[in-house]
């Protein structure tokens, strides 16, 4: 695939913060340094790559298999990898010994790009843009940075180091904590935000549930009168939706993060620490316990109540409660042993019948 | 959970136009009052609330067997139920019985908010913001209201009372009705809208249609040359796409209510008083009929007829035309019953062998 | 349905750029004519319909039995059909018969509509518009259309003839090549965009890609230092939203069609002449072969291979490699065939058992 461009450390996008030595490294991560007698005290990091794509002076990481003939060909500088995996290792590759190689690369990614853990302002601005629509009722903190186009609303409340994107539209006496970062075209209305909270591009947040009534002539909308509560450390992904409750609020707890095109009904409480993948829906008034994991394109039936800790496997649908800590797949769910065993099962049988039917041909 | 926010009456966003009796709210829901000897006559409503969040003063509903617990300790000034549920009723608590809560509930809310029953401008606006960008040669009707930064192009026609929320962009020539709300970012093209339609932020109406002919050398694109129909009093999500027509328009019925992030390619025909839930997606050139009800992240392929009254569980996958009033589930969908009585043999089927598995080891 | 707008030749949104003979089309499409001794050298065709909807003067196709009804009926000049359907052409129509009769009507709308082979302007703007917002070390080449409220940040670079749609945001640093069009709302960042290229309303390219790492509280985010890459005559539906890379770029190959709402994770890299339909999901790192079709609302796991050529049915989920040129379906996905077997079987199963059933009742 010719259209496979490389990522060239420190252009484009992202530069690094300046060279890290192997030892700082291997303390930031608790890994332990291999180097088959090379004097690494010298070795710089510049950069980080991929397994295949990585040039001296750069860090890698090693823990798919797939990618087994990459490390046999590897440049880097350096590669994270398992205890096991160490004989598959190049001698021109430092190697950095960890239970976690995906974990250590993150942590050695966030020490050397600092500035690519939030989205910046797209405009390099500072203050307000003088382009942008202030309500003269609306209440920003000191070095908020407002970028061109953006509306705010009367008696909202911005809290200092947020960033607003360009164009993001942020309705009247919604509350925004501080350092948060609101991507381009975001809407967010009849919502509080947490601090540190980062909402990407076209999020759509405080708009009216999805609530109707069947009446003589066609449907009552029903007034959707609560809020969208979203706390601290949460991540939203682009062009999701979050709907406003009717009665109850909508609840997205501290630290959970969620994913593109996701939509998260009216009433839902959403614990702590839970991720939820791109394009799973969460209808009206769920509960979701803390640190649930959902997988891609899931479903969760409304009123449904997940327990702590419970795992929905993507594409499930999840028609029944599900308990704390239990694995559940399949549409209609069911836990995810038995899921997977009635599909082995289908597969099985039906092989018998075209055997047979390859018999009598 | 800590998170979870309550909902106090009258604050935050929408205030309740004023206090109303027991009385006149049994009136107006047909309900009847049960009060156990109180007077109620004096008994009056400021506010709502889930049964489990009330305060005095305030009016619940309750219908979910899940919420008993919260009823018998419900501190709110009435709550709707049904006459089976009425001995679950704490004395403190005036009943108005009635055999649908949850309709009551919306037809009290909406005579006690009634601002909620339609989004406002997000920027307490009346007229043409200073900022929004109208054409010179686009027509607005007196009253059309059009938010900072809305973006109106020519030739465009929009009819009194009519809202257009910040940053939407309506193309040239597009026609919307009277008394609509247009959110934010909302993009409009290629189109023509009836009057009180509701288009929540990010909707993007009348974009090309997915249409492309192989050729020798990669895909032809096929000219989408209708537009999108949109009838009186539709309701359509935040995110959700629909494309205009090739040869064909794409028409959404009377009274049809559309949640978050459906897609609904071109050419179809969606019928009068349909619900589809969030996620579902119809192929381009289907024909669905009147009052029919489509589950979330349920997909219909292209060129399906469904008929009318029928209704499409969420998640399905139908692949063939669906006769009137009736159920289908699963993928392939097939009607409701048969699919539900598959998966539980499949269930029971596979059960029986681990346990067979179980006693030979 | 009273809804069913009919398409008026040459209203509203496109008009026809005149009058092409019979001849003339023949001619373009390679399609044999059938006109029963009318002399069909004059006979012009000004428009087109669908085959229930025609008028004299317009030009149809016939390739669905669905339509065979509408096709006895049909008052168009000439209809594309195939040599087996001409016996249930009225007289009244003079035929093209080819064997790929919608690609041919598809060839003869390029001809006379080409103004609708590319979304326009929508303010029939020239050069920027005096509302964009355009950084002054922003680049553009000339003839460059920038529609009002439109956002490009510094350093960003756009190619000739490129059109810039309404409140579209062009983050820093991204270049943009020739002859593209960037549909309103459209955010781009972190992103290089090759030639010819369409992005429709709404779309998301260039956001952070979902990646966390489990530490002691909560998650740490792991940088996104990757880019998008779009490569020539790619086009991108509304909403839908493709995540840059972490380490890797995500990259969409040359003339690939992606639909609306349609998810790409990080990492991802979908080869030449794919077609992805609406709503399909592609979770991180996973690597699509050229030529590829997925389905509606298929979903495909983190890190999987497909091959080239392969097709993914609608709603399939995908969780192992396919090989080139096969078809899966299903979720968990197997091959096609074997899939529909597995269905068939269970509906069998089913049914029997409920025969039993029944006689015991």
């Amino acid at each position: 695939m010719d259209g496979r461009a490389r990522f060239v450390t420190g252009t484009d996008f992202f530069d690094a913060k300046g060279a890290i030595s192997i030892a700082d490294i291997a303390a930031l991560t608790s890994a332990r340094v291999v180097a088959d007698g090379r004097d690494c005290g010298d070795a710089a990091i510049v950069g980080v790559a991929s397994v295949d794509e990585a040039h001296p002076g750069e860090l890698t990481f090693y823990d798919n298999r797939r990618y087994a003939g990459a490390l046999a060909l590897c440049r880097a500088t350096a590669c994270f990898l398992r205890e096991a995996d160490l004989r598959f290792l190049p001698h021109n590759v430092i190697g950095l010994v960890t239970e976690r190689p995906q974990q250590a690369m993150a942590l050695a990614m966030a020490e050397l790009y600092p500035e690519a853990m939030a989205p910046a302002s797209l405009f390099g601005g500072a203050g307000v843009s003088p382009s942008a629509l202030v309500h003269p009722e609306a209440r920003l903190e000191p070095g908020v940075v407002v970028d061109p186009g953006a509306s705010i609303g009367p008696f909202a409340e911005i809290g200092s180091d947020t960033v607003i994107g360009s164009h993001a539209v942020i309705g009247p006496h919604v509350k925004i904590g501080r350092g948060c970062r609101i991507g381009p075209h975001v809407s967010v209305t009849h919502a509080f935000i947490g601090n540190r909270v980062i909402i990407h591009a076209g999020a759509r947040l405080g708009q009216d549930g999805f609530g109707f009534t069947p009446v003589s002539k066609g449907y009552l909308k029903t007034p959707q009168l609560a809020r969208v509560i979203v706390q601290d450390d949460v991540e939203i992904g682009a062009n999701t939706t979050i709907d406003r409750g009717a009665l109850r609020d909508t609840v997205v707890g501290q630290g959970s993060k969620i994913d593109n095109l996701v939509q998260i009904g009216h009433n839902v409480t959403v614990g702590r620490g839970c991720v939820i993948a791109a394009q799973a829906g969460i209808a009206g008034s769920c509960e979701i316990g803390d640190f649930v994991q959902i997988g891609g394109q899931a479903a969760i039936a409304g009123h449904i109540v997940i327990g702590e800790g419970a795992g929905v496997a993507a594409k499930a649908g999840v028609m029944r409660d599900i308990p704390a800590f239990s694995r559940y797949g399949g549409a209609p769910a069911r836990p995810l042993r038995r899921f997977l065993r009635g599909e082995a099962l289908l597969t099985r049988l039906s092989r018998r019948i075209s055997d047979k039917n390859d018999k009598k041909n």
